[in-house]
């Protein structure tokens, strides 16, 4: 049986900071056909927040250290501010959309992670993603907007990184659909220089991600976001394309960004 | 045919500030029999927030006045963080719940307030509520619990008072359950000495409203709850109760907190 194509399509960056930009992106997410679904960060407005509430913020390897007020602050940013002024606007332009965190419906059920030497905080490890519940909400015709929070059935909320939470929906919903990964950015794509937009890989393998790390032509921002990327491929995700947020009609074309790919072509 | 009884329940004032009171509160909502509505407020925590931001807050009549800044702050307060964590906490109450504002699903259509003479700014005045869409959750089992945030279907969200929301929900409800609506709060109930708990009437008829409203008795907090009440009464809901949130069981039972009623008995 030949699967429905869902699109799982996540943003972040500075797209969130700049309302043009964002509207550009939301206009041309609304009219993408077929089943999607929406991840988005925040995490340059959670900052934003912390530094006005004089609430220092650590980060660890490009992960934030989440203690109880940083948690109040993402909680408020990723599950309010963020969330529901994209589903506004997501609405305004004719695309039925809901926005939800991991709490909700238990969509994303995760464990506080544990880690032998750092001290992640409010941090969730996801454990579960609730399928029939967003096939129900595709079936209807809803588009879910989802903010990066998860929550451990317990009745604590946890952060967890947006990526990640793309990736392990994309992952899930492979049983059913025909899933596309599309990790959107400020880079046009993988870059071989990262000071060039134009030394975009139009494609990216294992074995060269590989050598190119090694040789630390990839390095920290891009580590994890592809570490996500293959990690998704190698569970039936279809496709993973990386890219500039604001090309996303070319991304799902296949005609910008970079695709990612598990084995040499 | 006998209609199902659907309880529409608003909470707010401080048992949202009060960790112990407001999880007395979520394990007796969770443990509430049949088709449930939750609706919160979260005014003090926005307060709050917007002190330490060192945003002036400026309340007409109880209304809050809200301004861009404002609206972001509530956006984040009662969407984020208030929505999320009830949402958590009633989860692992095992009461499966889906947060949601008024953008969500197109749920609660408003349009900006329009007054001759006091701008009340980002405030919305309810249109109309998504009936089908709530009625398919509860029906899936799905309890909402809903944040005081309308929209305009044209990309702007809006504040809207938390018992207005409760009434609106009610009053649209009630052609297809028997609605019942209760307002928990901090007092006991309608009190006919404010300082004194055990002036509680125990039910309140509109005649009675009147005459205690021309003789100053109830005043300015309790008229526009009441106004709400009565609202509701005319459009369908079957039972108004007004009582301490903390006495949930009692008040759907009918055993404690004020029975508004419409007439005379």
């Amino acid at each position: 049986m030949k699967k429905i194509t869902l699109n799982v399509v996540k943003i972040g960056g500075n797209i969130l900071d700049d309302d043009t930009r964002l509207l550009t992106f939301l206009t041309d997410f609304a009219a993408l056909p077929g089943a999607k679904i929406l991840v988005h960060g925040g995490g340059r407005q959670a900052t934003q927040l912390a530094e006005r509430l004089g609430v220092p913020q650590q980060m660890i390897d490009g992960r934030r250290i989440t203690d109880a007020e940083t948690l109040r602050i993402a909680t408020m940013v990723y599950g309010g501010l963020v969330n529901k002024q994209i589903v506004a606007r997501l609405q305004a332009l004719g695309c039925p959309s809901l926005g939800v965190c991991g709490a909700d419906g238990d969509l994303l059920r995760a464990h506080k992670r544990q880690h032998p030497s750092i001290d992640y905080g409010w941090v969730g490890d996801i454990d579960s993603v609730n399928i029939p519940l967003l096939d129900r909400w595709i079936g209807q015709g809803l588009t879910p907007v989802v903010a990066p929070l998860s929550h451990d059935g317990a009745g604590q909320l946890l952060n967890t990184n947006a990526d990640t939470i793309a990736q392990e929906i994309a992952q899930a919903m492979s049983t059913a659909f025909a899933v596309q990964l599309i990790f959107g950015f400020e880079k046009s794509g993988v870059l071989l220089d990262v000071t060039d937009e134009n030394s975009r890989m139009p494609t990216l393998h294992l074995e060269q991600y590989r050598q190119l790390r090694s040789e630390k032509v990839i390095t920290a921002g891009m580590i994890p976001k592809l570490d996500n990327a293959f990690a998704a491929l190698k569970k039936g995700v279809r496709k993973v394309i990386i890219g500039q947020a604001e090309k996303l009609p070319e991304l799902v074309a296949g005609k910008n960004g970079t695709l990612i790919e598990m084995y040499d072509e």
